[in-house]
């Protein structure tokens, strides 16, 4: 079935949930999909808001700019239309450790995800068969301190030629210069293996350790410029007892970064995620 | 805040959202919370609608007949209305376990149910003290085969004086008739101690150890007449290991017990649960 | 069933294990349970060996002399004895929020805890009447800033008068001096309303809601002198939405406060439990 | 490091534990993990032992028989010994949904798991090129009514032939005969698709959703002749709301399928499963 969606931001007033509606039904659209968060502290409102496309009266080039003119404009919204026929293209950033990559790569070979991979980058040489298997390029970019920058510059150039929507950090153990991310607000999704915002930075699952916790887990986020602190899509947890090394962290960690990272991409596809500041909106 | 709360179920058709937003925002109503469902292979229509009374244009008694008349006919409504400043009134039926009772008292006891309890009724005089130290009226009514009927009769009667919204079965080891239970459709909700549809009727912890399940689980359903068959409202799961005799998994479940039984509670208060045939709707 | 529990703790050495059950076996002790743990990086070796009492051949009074020069002395063994017939006395303190407290006295009620509690002390008045209801002294001794000191001193002589052999802070929100602390090394069991290491310190769910986290917890440890960072003996986690504000977190955390609270304090009383350093050992 | 696993059962006696652990001290063996298990219904006793090699006094041809001899033969023992060097093999059956053949993939390609995969077998030709490219040889045993037997015969013939262990299910949609699961007694693991022994039998998640759960779950299990009730060996859940319809559940479902899948593999590898009866003890 060929929906559109739309996803709204701005300033909470009276009546916007009535406009859009009213917009809608006007036009024939049949609603599959609403939904709506006011976050009161801020003032602000959001909304969501998914139909079918095939009654609908108005052409998929018209609803833009008619929508803007007849119901943004009054409320100063920030809004983006999508189509669910239009797949994103994601690309994949990944180092040395393949459960995220792999957990990707089969749920699109299962068809689970409705995207489109142009290529996988990494900075390590290892994954290219496993990559190519599934059909996908795979670009080897290797990095080190002296060429940071130009292999940076490298990357946004293949991300560009291959019109990516998205990327995905898939466990991509190098660090994004602030020009890096400024190139794609809210379109890099980040799996960090802790419960954020515990056991920031390098090695949580040593730091959990020798916490002794009772429970680790995996944090997927959209990356800003602050390290581990953007907004958190998704977050899950494991238990782990008292003679589980570092080495078995890392283990039973795996399951949840991959599941939880899958998760965040599935929601991001399909248009379910509003960040604003350091939280998001998931309509689920 | 003063808020109203609407409930409604209908054939699915076009244009619903938009009546009903078109409605509340024509009378100057903020909206605080939207939710809608389709069930397309039955094709029905479920929405939840609240919003803030303080600015709305139409008195309390007039909502209703005026939606009525407005919107509710038009697409053949069936709809309920709630504010929520008048609290539900529930009873709760207990039998020798106190688990569930007490939590639900110590929920009650902190302010975290907007409820009224006029009364607990069970068939053993056990917890009267402790009922009684919450300031809540205690009843005991044994029961044997040779008194049920007379005893659910009782029942009805106090229920119907103390002018009972809906009733909690809070590990009430009885079976009700369907005379009793036609009484309060959708109205009763039960706790089952075990993951439904596994391990229906008596004793379901020693069907599970028997099983040698990995996992043991709660379900609260709004009781109909046939068992453990209505519509579950909430479920959750506790782990087990093989050392874990029957004894242990009474105890370990009943933390899970208590937790699911107070989850539906809280929904049904809230007014978050539709129920339709065997399902349920829970907008949260 | 009597059963007698030692808890050891030595260097890891060869043969513990050994030399433990072939000394219960000699005095023809049915063992029942039997864990060990080996902390390979600091070298230390911790056991747990519960076993009949009927058919032993020891008496109660002769077995700590007897496996102190038997075995004890030879791996310069530390290690306590326990009889399960023998109850713990478990003293509550407690603050203004009563859902940890009611918990633990629904479980004492039940009987699912088997231990004694001689007094709650609170430093509000609050509740007095619910604990009364369930048999219990209750202690109201008022602090401020002023009597601090004080008010310590006598609830410490409280707990000695009533020989009290741990205490469970139940959501009680006053900070522990260093001087009350060295009194219950390892004894005093807290709950934190957060999954530590985040959130340490006063009002973690405000912070979890700044934050934007998908998931809340609790964590229930030993406390030492240093503020929410001792030895965690159990934790868990609930998930929250967006439009769950700070105080839904308060709600749905509670829930997860006692369930952790009163897992750990099974443990304790189980003597499951091997502290050491900043992490403990969970034989379950 | 070099380990030895002996996994016991016989009846429940007094003296099991430190003729087992004095056996393996006399010879110098440095205990790393004793675990063990009384079920008192049936009267049986379950252990198990792991020890460092290295500084054994026995060679690996002599343990067996000698410990037979000093041990097993006295206390009637059932054991089994394995050694952490010897990879066991393990076939792989699947059909058409890929999802746990690659998450088992990737962990023996990212080294998790200690194991040799000789071969997968499907009676689809689907997977092939994936499964190649992970360096594993693909049988494709087409199978109709009318050629099962054959095709048993067939798969038999090459299990035996690659010298296989054991056998996982990874979502294989046939059901196996009674002669094949006689060849491979708690050596063929299943994974099913509902949270056992709920939904038995075939489409459990369409079942889950008529019966409108709010969880839905995966179960590990031993094949034996009567369908889906082997012994289980892991088990999980995930929430579901009421507007997944049965395809969300399926993939909502296949996460946890695959993770319940590679636990259970986890414990059969790492030797810490014993089966006996519908039950396991899950040394963990």
């Amino acid at each position: 079935m060929k929906k559109a969606i739309l996803m709204i931001r701005c300033k909470d007033q009276k009546g916007i949930v009535a406009a859009v509606s009213e917009f809608l039904f006007s036009y024939h659209g049949n609603i599959l999909e609403i939904d709506q968060h006011v976050d009161e502290e801020i003032g602000m409102f959001f909304m969501r808001a998914a139909w079918e496309l095939e009654s609908f009266a108005l052409k998929k080039e018209e609803i833009e700019p008619i929508f803007e003119a007849k119901v943004g404009k009054m409320f100063e919204m920030e809004f983006e239309l999508y189509f669910n026929f239009r797949k994103p293209r994601m690309a994949i950033m990944v180092s040395k450790l393949s459960h995220c990559l792999i957990d990707i790569l089969s749920k699109f070979y299962s068809g689970q995800f409705e995207v489109e991979i142009p290529l996988v980058i990494s900075n390590h040489p290892d994954h290219k068969k496993v990559v190519e298997a599934f059909g996908i390029p795979f670009y080897y970019l290797p990095m080190d301190k002296s060429n940071k920058d130009l292999v940076e510059e490298r990357q946004l150039e293949l991300l560009n030629e291959f019109r990516v929507d998205f990327v995905v950090l898939a466990r991509y153990m190098q660090i994004l210069s602030g020009d890096f991310i400024r190139n794609y607000p809210n379109k890099i999704i980040n799996i960090h293996h802790s419960f954020l915002p515990a056991f920031v930075g390098a090695k949580p699952y040593h730091a959990a350790y020798e916490r002794g916790v009772k429970i680790i887990g995996a944090t997927a986020h959209y990356v800003t410029e602050e390290l581990d602190a953007g907004p958190i899509i998704e977050q899950d947890i494991a238990r782990v007892r008292h003679h589980n090394l570092p080495s078995d962290l890392v283990q039973i960690g795996q399951d949840v970064e991959k599941v939880v990272l899958s998760k965040a991409i599935k929601y991001h596809l399909e248009r379910k995620v509003l960040a604003y500041g350091n939280k998001t909106v998931i309509f689920y």
